[in-house]
């Protein structure tokens, strides 16, 4: 057997320069122009090396906007590692004719995960017991105040698709009780719907964030939301942090409105309201919930199918609807 | 309607100052000798004031041997509120034909969500990622380390009793490999059955303790347990500390022998190793596991369900074991 003559196609990447992972298994299949993390302005770099390019992959969270996209006229698709995709102007895309794909269901297990352990952790207060601990209060001061039941909890989730499925499917074994709000109705689905949050979160003693972040959804969680929840309610965040208006949640949170929270995502991250290190009642994560080593791999495996499927003209995997 | 002419039973309460639940309920329906916590002996307490006492109440856990139950010798029953029993000299219980309860599942739902939620606090790093974030880190150093996945871990449960069945039942729904090891195989019981906790070691990722402790079960988790488990093996135990060899689990927790550990019982608390203080692998906490209102609640009942049915000659709701 011979090599096959044709080069591998040529791919435009460009990726933090913590984040190395993806870069074998792009070599092993393309040619790969990667766009440094230097101090040329990108600009520059892209009209003089990017013009001809068909595919880029951002590998993290670069802003691609319809200037970034005025450089590359030739591409036609733009292949994303993240689930959300508030950082693409999609309407530029759709009006030029780029697919765009994400990733899909790969970090879906690892984010439902981590929502259901932030939640564990919020009402029965884990982290706050392992500092307890550390900081040698058990033995000086004896009891660690009542943590609340997980068992038997309503909790009312917001965005029931991929990700919000598999936190359903997590708490019911708990015995919580499950209902949901999206944009519509899902057939099929034994939760209980309510078409809107303010219901959702009157009926709920925990609301949970897994929606993408959307003109529409931006601080859906509002005062009023909050209002709603009450004293004893908590919020767990592991969609994005434009999802609530941080700035109210954090009165609510330090005036008792609400009963606590378990955000892994905030509004102008890593930036987080220093109100927050003082409280008991809050876990706070660094946009971790999709970081293990499996839901890596596992997103670098739906970026290869998608390229792969666009250079042999095939179905894409895990397409973004662009409106 | 008359009130009935005969005066309630009396019985003995032992409570630590610091847990004043379930005194409402049993002045309501008992009258209630309550052993000062003064600077009187014991004995002499009991010796001048509980000779005819039929019932005892044990709140916490307060150490019943031989010689303090010679101070009792007409007592029938001996109601507890812990699910394990180590602290109770059950033989002499036996001996004397005093019978004896425990909080029964009133703890089972609390405990199994209190392990599931250590479990995924040491995969995914919850605690440590709180201290990330509030230390300034995350704007300082950017990138916090991965964890690792839950979904998919194999998990062997030591002890599938009525906490062991719940903490299997959770994590199946994160799509873990459930398997255990206890006295006895139990029939219709889907997971695969190891008979000795080296085999179900070696076969599993996590294993998670939730026994009894008993003669046969002091340091069931020993050295050999350890390395069979390995370097990316993580404990969990929500048992009681005098399952785990101590001193040798905090060598191998420092030496990498094993990943990790989420810890609610330890074998002399309040007092913990200054070793694991330093850990970011390891999750600690207060022997909370229990500590919710609710389970508080749900034991109160099962203690006062246990004395209706003792002075009206019923069969008793949680009766130990005693042989």
């Amino acid at each position: 057997m011979s090599e096959s003559s044709v080069p591998p196609p040529l791919i435009l990447v460009h990726r933090p320069s913590s984040l190395t992972y993806m870069a074998d298994l792009l070599n092993r299949n393309f040619r790969v122009l990667t766009i440094p993390s230097s101090s040329d302005p990108l600009p520059i770099f892209l009209s003089r090396h990017a013009s001809s390019i068909r595919a880029f992959v951002n590998i993290g969270r670069l802003p691609v906007t319809g200037e970034l996209l005025s450089y590359l006229p030739s591409l036609e698709i733009l292949v994303c590692t993240s689930v959300g995709l508030d950082h693409i102007d999609l309407a530029e895309c759709n009006r030029r004719g780029v697919a765009v794909t994400n990733a899909g269901d790969a970090f879906s297990e690892d984010v439902a995960d981590s929502a259901v352990g932030l939640l564990i952790s919020v009402l029965r207060r884990i982290p706050a017991a392992d500092r307890f601990v550390r900081s040698g209060n058990w033995v000086e001061l004896g009891d660690f105040p009542l943590g609340s039941k997980v068992s038997g909890k309503r909790v009312g989730i917001v965005g029931l698709g991929s990700i919000g499925s598999l936190i359903a499917k997590r708490l019911k074994s708990f015995g919580c009780i499950i209902s949901y709000n999206s944009r519509s109705q899902k057939p099929d689905i034994p939760y209980r719907y309510y078409p809107d949050i303010l219901s959702l979160a009157a009926e709920n003693d925990v609301l949970v964030l897994c929606c993408s972040l959307t003109d529409q959804t931006h601080h859906i969680v509002n005062r009023e939301v909050m209002d709603s929840l009450g004293k004893d309610g908590v919020i767990i965040n592991v969609g994005r942090g434009g999802l609530i208006d941080e700035k109210e949640m954090v009165k609510c949170l330090v005036q008792g409105v609400i009963g606590g929270a378990g955000l892994d995502v905030f509004e102008n991250e890593p930036e987080i309201p220093g109100e927050l290190f003082g409280l008991d009642n809050v876990v706070l994560s660094p946009h971790a919930a999709v970081l293990t080593a499996g839901s890596l791999n596992n997103v670098a495996e739906v970026a290869l199918a998608n390229l792969k499927a666009f250079f042999s003209n095939r179905p894409l995997i895990s397409p973004a609807q662009l409106n």
